[in-house]
């Protein structure tokens, strides 16, 4: 069972594109520690969409990113930086193929969501979360909090999109 | 010009998920002929994510399905039939490596949408679309309907998921 949540862990770590990928949190880090969101934002299912990604690799991971109001707007006026009170979420799914598409298609082509992976959110509050460049980092599998551990990597790899105000997905028209 | 056109639209006939792949329209439907959809329903990209979706083969094609308010609250209800007044939007986009998450990540690994190829919507009418088992179907490029004989493929394709409405796209929870 301990070796299914660490491997569970373990994949979405990697997988996320909003949120957690990358080498691990630095030591020079250590005097002002990062605070992590704990809690699912409510009602993220009905925002709106921001756009959707695919991760290969080892990972095989289908990506819908949604933005609350505030995330939208400032998507939509090409606002940078993003204004406190943003969230972005990011749900992950497995890349599957689709044998009932293909059937229809006749060939293998068609790729859809397989089960959930895990959601992770970006909530932005420059006082709050200072420390890790005004973003709050989340990643929740099954509905629960990943072991803060596996969050040390969000901001260090998320910094390294410092143009686009450590947000890594566009807007898709 | 004209090439470019015609290659667009065979494109976007191909790659299209929600409505029009598949083969043509058969010549016993000439009595009833097909209605399809010539507006944009407004405030589409405003609506709900039902799901995401990946066709490869020749089409490398990145998709976002949206529902208007009904279409959400019948799949999260499980309803089928859809009730008159569901409309299902399919925004399309080329399937594209990106190479600014790629350096990133430090290897060939994220898809992510590049230039919108087309718009699908299917939407529900019983009585106006009795012909083409209740649901209209659009398919717009650049903002404007695609010929009319490029529509014809729509129906036949979608009628071979009837035991899910028509509707090829399952909900992401």
């Amino acid at each position: 069972m301990k070796r299914t949540v660490f491997a569970l862990v373990a994949v979405a770590v990697v997988a996320g594109v909003v949120a957690c990928i990358g080498p691990a949190y630095g030591q020079a880090n250590q005097e002002a520690a990062p605070v992590f969101v704990t809690r699912i934002p409510p009602g993220y299912r009905d925002w709106r969409l921001i756009s959707v990604a695919h991760e290969e690799g080892s990972l095989h991971s289908f990506s819908a990113m949604l933005g609350n109001d505030v995330a939208i707007k400032a998507y939509r006026e090409g606002k940078l930086t993003f204004p406190d009170g943003t969230i972005i979420a990011a749900l992950h799914y497995r890349h599957e193929p689709s044998a009932e598409n293909n059937k229809v298609f006749g060939q293998a082509q068609s790729f859809v969501p397989g089960a959930p992976t895990n959601i992770q959110f970006m909530v932005k509050d420059s006082t709050k979360y200072a420390a890790t460049g005004g973003w709050g980092f989340a990643f929740f599998i099954d509905g629960k909090p990943a072991p803060a551990a596996s969050m040390t990597s969000c901001f260090p790899c998320h910094n390294q999109a410092k143009a686009s105000d450590l947000v890594f997905t566009h807007y898709a028209p």
